[in-house]
């Protein structure tokens, strides 16, 4: 199939080559411009305008964004918009919210342009050589592209998840386990890193990756990192966040949801950022008010 | 290599046809005398005591137990001991607490009697057709007997971690990770079950399992339980623990570990068993004495 | 002063017996008019339309809104604006989403009516007897009308807080603090309840509210209801919750602030709503899948 | 009536002139003399040996202890058997752990002496103007010392709890209460110091400790905090802890009972004494792996 891509980084870039690979006929627009003469490499046309990209495509035109989250899509849909024609299909195959997906899709139908939301998993590899794709919105868009989604897959790795919005929800949920699962692994090793134990990490991370109950490609990167830096001396635990893990704890508390592994997992991020905490110093003051504890002075 | 196995349970009795299958000549005890005749059937030679266990076994005996953590394991090897010889060697591969290990290491050290702590990983299934093994013990104790743990493990899923109680120390950690993974997961379906859209939970779980960064054997492991009762209709949440989890609490409270994550798997564990909870009472109780909310009667 | 007070609930009704204890003159208004007659026994005037009520206030109207927050809010502000004029005031002390009062607080202004968002504390008896505001708004609108708090207050137990906003923002975290002490306290009380040692619950209630660190109004509230009911017996540990703590979560997390008892406070609070929970079976279905491990029939 | 006081800390110190005040006849020991020489100012007797302190008490000695917990509880009550005759007392004053003071009931209690554990509340202010007092052991052995205990404790603020070591262990609780309260606190004020208002913490601390629901003497106790030093800003927020808050969680998961917001006030303590974490590390680590999210290098 046709299909124009807006945004060529770490994963727009993959999944460009990707779709070229499966034989798909890819218009590659970024504004990055070093961008744009790179993907012409990996096979696709590549333009440096909307406009270019989408004269570029035949009708019913099939319109991928792979761009940052938030009202940068808003402005980028109504850029298309002084183009696009019904019949015409946009995926949004970033990690919007949800909400704005379910918003964007029924602004879109108005107009009689279709609105797909993909969540995409499966990191920069997976975008490469075969990704995992959650795709939400109507039947009978989604209908005739299937294949996209497939072919950009691993087998079993594309699922049609429902209505508007359910594509992103899905992803949403996705980072939410994610963000508990390597919170889980990296407490465990925590844990054997204090031991009296002289454990090495990476053969740990190899053997568990092999056979036993929590083997999965989580454990497998992180005997990937143990390898480079077998006891991540270089680098600081600074546990920086984009938002999905948020997004699902908030989700949760608005349905009811109890999820206090997802809910810590996020707050214990938010305190990776501190160096010290002003709750720190009230329970330190407080001690010291009631039973003359010492505090440490700064 | 001859070994000699005590316990027949589910786990004990295919770590013995995986150890047949390998080309071990394995001896196997249980007290269930139907389990003895059912390893007889695996290639096993059976045995309904444990001098004729022993007696069966060439000198430099090894003895493996895989029967239920605690004082069980101190029982049969002071009953062992009534005939074990310097030489031999006792291989632990149940889920005994890691300070219990050390404790027996040096308690059969005394008498020149070999000890192996081995944390078995793989379910069920993995003991049957290759676990995931991390054994602890003395360096010159393991030299000889690393093939049976290399055969009866998947390629890469076997590890010598260190001294005595190191195995089982690995082991308990790696539960610590799993309650946490499993509780992320399940918190995670536990939203999309509360949510809007009509999801295939079964159908999510097998497009999580292929190419997505949460794939892994817990994915696969919910893919097939939703294949078999799509909602879980038919089963209570319950969620029972056999204490590593609690262990590997217990462990980080003791080194200072901060593990939020592995600490509230376990509390959420324990609330599950509870139909009603007497905090709730107190807060229910206060709410309606200081604001006059009302409280639900029983 | 002349008041208007309209919403004549628990909270409500008290403040109007406790401003007019203190001199003021005071117009009451609720759309149940048994109320309206109640309050007249108290010494207010009673209206029954909020045109009555206006019409009944001398100029620079003062006009107290204690109904239950949300749309109800903006609501009533509207069918004011029919009569309101430049001049009047407008104080919400209910329990408004601050930033709703901040809205307000803008939407009013263009119109030369003030607001002031005033957080009410220590629940109904407080209310009668000296309650705990914290009032947020322009000063220049609150100058007049510091006499109202502090009358209505014990000593010491009013403040004003800042601009627009922080009145209702600090009651917010106000409740996020409760959430998290009545959590501390219902914790504390059911390791005493499942220990060992025969405790008299409100014998401990007491002790602890004469002399402990951890004395306070909470822990008397504690003893009274253990005087009432000395195991609880008679209610299920239901724990509702309106609104405060999920704010003060999510607004945590917008903030980037780790606040891990208010969350959990609130996240056991949404459990303690649920029979039986999804992420229970998952857990429980994962278990039994891996490890053979016996799940409960429904 | 006549005790034997060992151990003048700060505590202790207070306790003593406690006691005197209310008319007891006081020998104070301390293995630091400058201790000894102080409490004689108080009125108290003092010694300097153990020997001295036995010698100087009438017949049915009765001797406080208010030291370390610890072992040296153990090696003083050893000491002080070399003395000791049948039917003399030993009170545990300290935060032993109650598993502790059940041991140590049985082991005096064979050679005919009492034991009393007795859980002190109320900081070093309450100690010296009016304590919380919660005492376990025998009837028979506390029924005449009944008078010493209310004596130094504020009215009602004394209790009888029940058998040996529910003293130590409603203290244990206490404890675990007050971690829960601290942190519920110190969280609500990092929301405060992180919010977009310009509060005035101590006077916030103020208005909560008049009228509202969460006042108490913690709430005072940070208002006196924050009259010291507006802001905190001489002080890290470093929270020490010193070994009650860690055992009632451990004794929460021994009887099964679900604290999330102990478990939590205790793991956040633990985290406050990490400058970086290796959990961080490991998180960061992995995000880089599959995103190819930046790390901060240190």
């Amino acid at each position: 199939m046709h299909i124009g891509f807006i945004g060529l980084g770490k994963m727009g870039f993959n999944l460009v080559a990707n779709l070229v690979r499966h034989g798909h006929t890819v218009v590659g627009y970024d504004i990055n411009e070093t961008l744009v003469e790179a993907v012409k490499a990996e096979g696709a046309q590549g333009v440096t305008t909307l406009q270019d990209l989408y004269n570029a495509l035949p009708e019913k035109r099939v319109l991928w964004l792979m761009i940052p989250a938030g009202p940068l899509v808003d402005k980028v849909i109504d850029q298309l918009l002084a183009f696009m024609q019904p019949g015409d299909v946009v995926i949004d195959g970033g990690n919007s919210r949800y909400q704005d997906s379910i918003r964007r899709h029924a602004y879109l139908l108005e107009k009689g342009i279709g609105f797909l939301d993909c969540g995409t998993s499966g990191g920069i590899s997976g975008a490469l050589n075969g990704a995992c794709t959650m795709v939400g919105g109507d039947p009978d868009v989604i209908e005739p592209l299937h294949g996209i989604f497939s072919d950009i897959s691993v087998e079993n790795g594309y699922l049609y998840t429902g209505p508007a919005g359910s594509g992103h929800f899905t992803k949403m949920v996705h980072n939410g386990i994610e963000y508990g699962m390597m919170q889980s692994i990296a407490e465990g090793f925590e844990v054997l890193e204090k031991s009296p134990f002289p454990f090495d990490f990476e053969a740990v991370a190899r053997m568990w990756s092999n056979g036993s109950v929590i083997r999965g490609w989580l454990m497998e990167l992180t005997e990937n990192a143990f390898q480079k830096d077998a006891r991540l001396d270089a680098i600081k635990g600074k546990m920086f966040s984009s938002g999905e893990g948020k997004w699902t704890l908030e989700t949760a508390l608005d349905l009811g949801v109890p999820t206090p592994v997802m809910a810590l997992s996020l707050i214990m991020r938010y305190r990776s950022l501190q160096d010290d905490t002003f709750t720190g110093k009230v329970v330190a003051a407080l001690r010291n008010e009631f039973g003359g504890h010492a505090v440490e002075k700064k």
